[in-house]
């Protein structure tokens, strides 16, 4: 009976744990994730703040949640488009890793977000918890990366990852202004450089990258 | 005497302003972008916090102020080393941009906040003011590194300063993760990739990034 309980209680603990991520989730994908506050989570969620802080100690600790989510996602997404190349060139890597990102904002969003802020408002456990995930993402990715492009060595496909997603955090959030400063960019021809479009830089960086590396190996 | 009086008023805004920018750069620079509140700054420079919203409107501004000013001061240095080279290769190059970002974590740390954080919190007008700046520097840059390696275009020359500054700024945040993090990442063998040297890997980066471009023109 008491084992019932715990088990009935453990299910119901989850589902309001997936309910709480699945509001944040949400609100993140429209509003960017900066902007997204505990209080409009709970409020989504029908829950009271201080309830909600029993299932999640703080806002960042559901958006590494939802980080550690994504890597897994984007991952396997990754994983599928570079298995199915055949004979692949650099250039249809580079091509898979933009096209995959680009159309992942909100994950996008909360890489840049990950080490600025989500990583440094939760427990160290927390933080073990995330890397685990990502490390073992990583290893996943630089491994089909590898079977495509076998004279690239395992710190060369560290790197690419590390590349990829850091541009594309911080190039999501240069492309991703905001209504009112994207306007200013279009209507001042002196701010033509600050119009950024994701995937064709993405894609160019990262082909160049992987072109480079190949000359010494 | 009206004019005078201006005059002396207006030197003695420029003084406050100057004052209240070096209370930031010394906070921001001992303890990171994202700690340092308004608060903080106002009480380091001996006023009212209500006081300094009359000379900055946000902490932001604040620090896009500083970013600004850390373009203009990285450019200067940049090219400088990029102008004492000759016959310079991709390497060369690329380790004159690593060797000075690396040496600037402040601007590193600003880099990675201003598309963040800074540039939302501020006017369009202020916007408009630090992308003036920003752009001025970048193409002083571009134009440095094209005496350098002739066959860059112009937008090759873009993408290497939007790749190096993007990413000085998400891997200076990764390099830098706090006494906690770095003690963790350093006591369990599973976080090895977490452990991440700024100036080296992105020396390589760049290095491979150039050399790939270079293939092709």
């Amino acid at each position: 009976m008491a084992d019932f309980q715990r088990a009935r209680s453990d299910a119901a603990k989850q589902q309001r744990e997936a309910a709480i991520l699945a509001a944040a989730r949400e609100l993140g994908a429209r509003d960017q994730i900066r902007r997204v506050t505990l209080t409009d989570i709970a409020n989504a969620v029908g829950m009271h703040k201080s309830a909600m802080l029993r299932y999640f100690e703080t806002r960042e600790l559901i958006f590494l949640r939802l980080t550690a989510e994504g890597w897994r996602e984007w991952s396997i997404a990754l994983r599928a488009d570079l298995d199915a190349l055949a004979n692949a060139s650099a250039d249809d890597v580079a091509a898979a890793f933009a096209r995959t990102l680009a159309a992942r904002g909100m994950f996008c969003d909360l890489l840049a977000q990950a080490p600025l802020n989500l990583e440094r408002n939760v427990s160290v456990d927390a933080v073990r918890a995330f890397k685990l995930v990502t490390h073992a993402e990583l290893d996943a990715i630089v491994a089909a990366v590898r079977r495509l492009l076998p004279r690239l060595t395992e710190s060369d496909g560290v790197d690419l990852v590390a590349a990829a997603t850091a541009l594309a955090g911080a190039m999501w959030q240069i492309a991703t202004p905001g209504e009112e400063l994207a306007e200013l960019y279009r209507d001042d021809p002196r701010l033509a450089h600050a119009v950024v479009e994701l995937r064709p830089r993405l894609e160019r960086l990262l082909t160049a990258q992987l072109e480079g590396v190949l000359l010494h190996r």
